[in-house]
């Protein structure tokens, strides 16, 4: 093995270069993290919409099942701005197309978002072992208070300016989110729209940086591995071929849409949540588009849609869930995470 | 080498897996399509907008310099829609946008685009030993009159349903234009949003079609041909690596501005033809973004926009003019095509 690969899973204290992408909003469970990590990969917890109590519960519960590390994840705060007629022309906007779902629509006050210090507080006071975030650069501050106590950092790019960026700051990695990715951009410095570089480009523009890079977008086989180590990845990040496992906390309907895509049914919106994300194209996404509906700022559109979101996951129905997923959503397979594990390892070595 | 790569090589008469993009506008000159083709690997004229005279005039120069085959390339026509009010409000936005450079907008009138039985007439009649389209289906009369006369016939997809809509008309094999591609998207099907899979993506869902697939987009070294064919391509079709070429018929400081890119600086935009392509951020797109510049269907905006470009070329200006480019941008090499060539198979073999 290449001595870069072999000294970042000594440093991450895995088996083999494989993370579990962080997802948020309870998908990544405690028992699809602690599966992964046992597994010789590194599971992340996607806590980016958990509360501080929230997290310290999770932590406590992956720890009870892995003596593996894991990593946790939030989302850097974002400046957002939404006047009261916003809110109200985006209420109407959402009613409209919910309304054959039969939803009501109610105007959402602050906070919009957990409290991130908080967040910041248990991730310190818990010494998780990696600490990897999104959205943006981690104030110096908390790199201080990570950096003390051992705790790995990984930041987010999907740029080479951003890779540069986060260089500054002090990061131990960076994770190279190519546009082929599922769910939220990770992009901070330019328009997300303006940062959609595909996996190999990126990887091939920030080799000379000197920063380890973990690739991400579309991986979802073992020879997608192989083949991004190739380009000076020291390891990878899966998240859509990670989301069909038994053990991920998504509604059983979404896992079923993810495992029946023939091609890339996928597209970049900002409907759910304000923020570009790349999603199975559906119903919802088609109607927002159709009426011009308005859509706030991230994380208010977020908080928003929430209801709209969870009512339909109780229903069922997929029309108004968020499906996100990559652009290989094609190649999911539905097994646990220590089988995909075992065999993403088998493919890698072929 | 693998007996399907062979097939290709055998079927387009030449001796390297490397097609030379069509780019439309007169600036895959004779000099260069001879060159590559003269290197061992298939020049392609991009005809789009060419009359067809001036493609009757530029396959005899091609002849005069090449005995060894060559690619034809031109648009399958779109049906647009254009009020005499929106031509008016795109003159008024056009010409905001244009000030600063002294540009005088003038409306302009079908035809907007060269006649395209006119533009088939000579390529049948020239017995062209490639016929690459794009932006659609070739009506059966042509695809019955090129096969009669034993051309071999490319189309171009995006997704996977537009790669299997092409085998079913008869084509030998099939571009597949990743995301990462320069210049004008080839969607045909769905929205061209819709249609952005990466190239690795669409190598991985097409494998099962049965159709010799040709992998497009952000492919500069030879280490990248290898890559793609490791993937089941039968060929490669590279744009941007031969742009920067000298005797690829663009302006000097077009040349200068992929030379001097250090990163993925590309955008999707629509402001300068009306359909979506991808090309170097510049002055003029943003300010279209900026003032929410009205923007006419294809071709009219082509049409509308052409002095503007013209008078840049001209000037020297790449704040105006159309800078197609491929997210692999930041790897262009300046040589002739026959160098270029050389080093493509020598990387490819490393």
């Amino acid at each position: 093995m290449r001595s870069d690969v072999q000294l970042c899973l000594e440093q991450l204290g895995i088996t083999y270069p494989i993370i579990q992408a962080p997802m948020a909003g309870g998908a990544t469970t405690p028992e699809l993290v602690a599966a992964v990590s046992n597994a010789g990969g590194l599971g992340s917890l996607g806590a980016g919409y958990l509360s501080a109590a929230a997290i310290q519960t999770a932590i406590q519960a992956i720890r009870a099942r892995s003596q593996r590390p894991f990593a946790v994840n939030l989302f850097i705060p974002a400046t957002y701005h939404v006047e009261k007629t916003q809110m109200q022309q985006a209420c109407l906007d959402l009613q409209q197309c919910a309304e054959t779902f039969g939803h009501a629509v109610r105007a959402v006050k602050p906070p919009y978002a957990p409290d991130f210090a908080e967040q910041m507080a248990v991730v310190v006071a818990e010494k998780v072992p990696v600490f990897s975030f999104t959205f943006g650069l981690l104030d110096p501050y908390w790199v201080e208070q990570l950096k003390k106590q051992g705790t790995i950092l990984l930041g987010t790019a999907t740029t080479r300016a951003e890779a540069e960026a986060l260089a500054d700051t002090g990061v131990d990695m960076v994770v190279l989110q190519g546009a082929e990715a599922g769910g939220h951009r990770g992009s901070f410095l330019a328009r997300e729209e303006d940062s959609l570089v595909s996996l190999s480009t990126l990887l091939l523009e920030c080799q000379c940086l000197g920063l380890p890079m973990i690739a991400a977008g579309a991986l979802m086989h073992g020879h997608d591995i192989a083949d991004k180590l190739k380009l000076g990845a020291v390891a990878v990040q899966m998240g859509t071929a990670f989301l069909s496992c038994s053990e991920f906390g998504i509604a059983e309907t979404y896992k079923a849409a993810l495992l029946s895509q023939e091609q890339d049914n996928t597209t970049l919106t900002r409907v759910f949540s304000g923020k570009l994300a790349r999603g199975i194209h559906n119903r919802f996404i088609e109607r927002m588009r159709t009426c011009q509906s308005a859509i706030l700022d991230y994380p208010v559109q977020n908080s928003l849609t929430q209801p709209l979101r969870l009512a339909a996951k109780k229903a069922g129905n997929t029309d108004y869930q968020s499906l996100w997923a990559g652009q290989g959503v094609a190649f999911s397979r539905a097994m646990t995470a220590a089988q995909l594990m075992a065999r993403l390892v088998d493919e890698m070595r072929q």
